[in-house]
């Protein structure tokens, strides 16, 4: 089946128990504005169609939210752009992580972009897929998460980082600069500065100024 | 029953369909990493317990999440803090949103705190519940939000607006620092600093300087 052409209209995101809440929803309102305009689709993507909760695995008196998925990792339709947050629930192993890290793999070599924020890089690295590319993380858990992959030129001082067709952000927040500058890439600079005046976002526009590097001893 | 003393424990927020998701994630977000190291408990509250869609009910080709409810707006538990989000699915007139309007009016007297982001100030406002108040609302759509209910003292130049226990913000995102700025003054500047530091999130803190208010003619 041919591929469409640019600019992406399928997205997926990958949701997994302990997901960051605002990892998911920061680059999902930017994209739900973006939808308001033009011709997207969106597939939530878990384990099981179950609702997917954000309160962390290790702690159980942690309040969460749960989103109900739309497709299971085997019945993802195909898509242009995967969106992998991060959170307490990628640290570790678990054969739902194992799931998503092989769920990459496979689906990566038919993404036009991969955007993946916080420690969701974490998962993209486990999957080889930044091999040889530069990326960043979540700045407070950095060393942890290069730890899982050296093969991968890891950028600390870094807001986002893109590499090819990779989009990689620092912790939480970030996910909303570096969607933001890919709808820019991709939809125009006009598009993403409507989207951040309509949802009253003052962008971080340098991808290299991070604010939170400083934070923690590396 | 006695009800807690400060800090607040028990979390609500209303949830309806076309709620904006960082509308509520943000906050959420911020409230859930508050639960890493406080006691707290959080309902999600909507019209029945079918999950709710972010998804504009006016707008069928955009896309959306859906998040499922623990309690109904009738089975909803004694309450401490209630946060109202805004979103397209506020305008306009609906049953839903009449018992929203209705269930704000009733659980009001007892809250401790309330806080609205973006046009779920409007909701509050139709309660009642800001008659007298100084408060705020999103900028793009200021106008249609203040002629609902003249009898309160709307501000447009505000990131976010406190008059007594009610915490009304601006647009989208303002609802972060709204809600950071409620952790500080519950928890203390560390606490919401260091949330803030958690989700790699710049603070606005000046209550009174809106980068969004100049954008819409008023």
């Amino acid at each position: 089946m041919a591929e469409s052409i640019t600019p992406p209209l399928r997205f997926g995101v990958v949701l997994f128990p302990g997901f960051q809440a605002l990892d998911a929803f920061g680059p999902l309102d930017c994209i739900n504005v973006l939808s308001w305009s033009e011709n997207i689709s969106l597939s939530l993507l878990a384990s099981s169609l179950d609702p997917v909760t954000t309160k962390p695995p290790t702690l159980p008196g942690a309040v969460g939210q749960s989103v109900v998925p739309t497709h299971t990792f085997g019945t993802a339709p195909p898509l242009d752009v995967l969106l992998i947050p991060g959170g307490l629930g990628t640290m570790g192993d678990s054969p739902i992580l194992q799931e998503i890290i092989t769920f990459i793999q496979r689906v990566y070599p038919r993404l036009k972009h991969l955007i993946t924020v916080c420690t969701g890089s974490g998962l993209a690295a486990q999957a080889g897929v930044l091999d040889g590319k530069r990326a960043t993380s979540n700045k407070k858990v950095f060393q942890e998460i290069i730890s899982l992959r050296p093969q991968v030129q890891w950028v600390y001082h870094a807001r986002w980082v893109t590499d090819g067709n990779i989009w990689t952000s620092s912790g939480v927040s970030a996910g909303i600069d570096a969607t933001l500058a890919w709808i820019e890439e991709v939809y125009g600079k006009e598009k993403a500065q409507d989207i951040a005046n309509e949802i009253e976002y003052c962008r971080h526009e340098n991808a290299s100024r991070d604010p939170f590097a400083g934070l923690h001893a590396i």
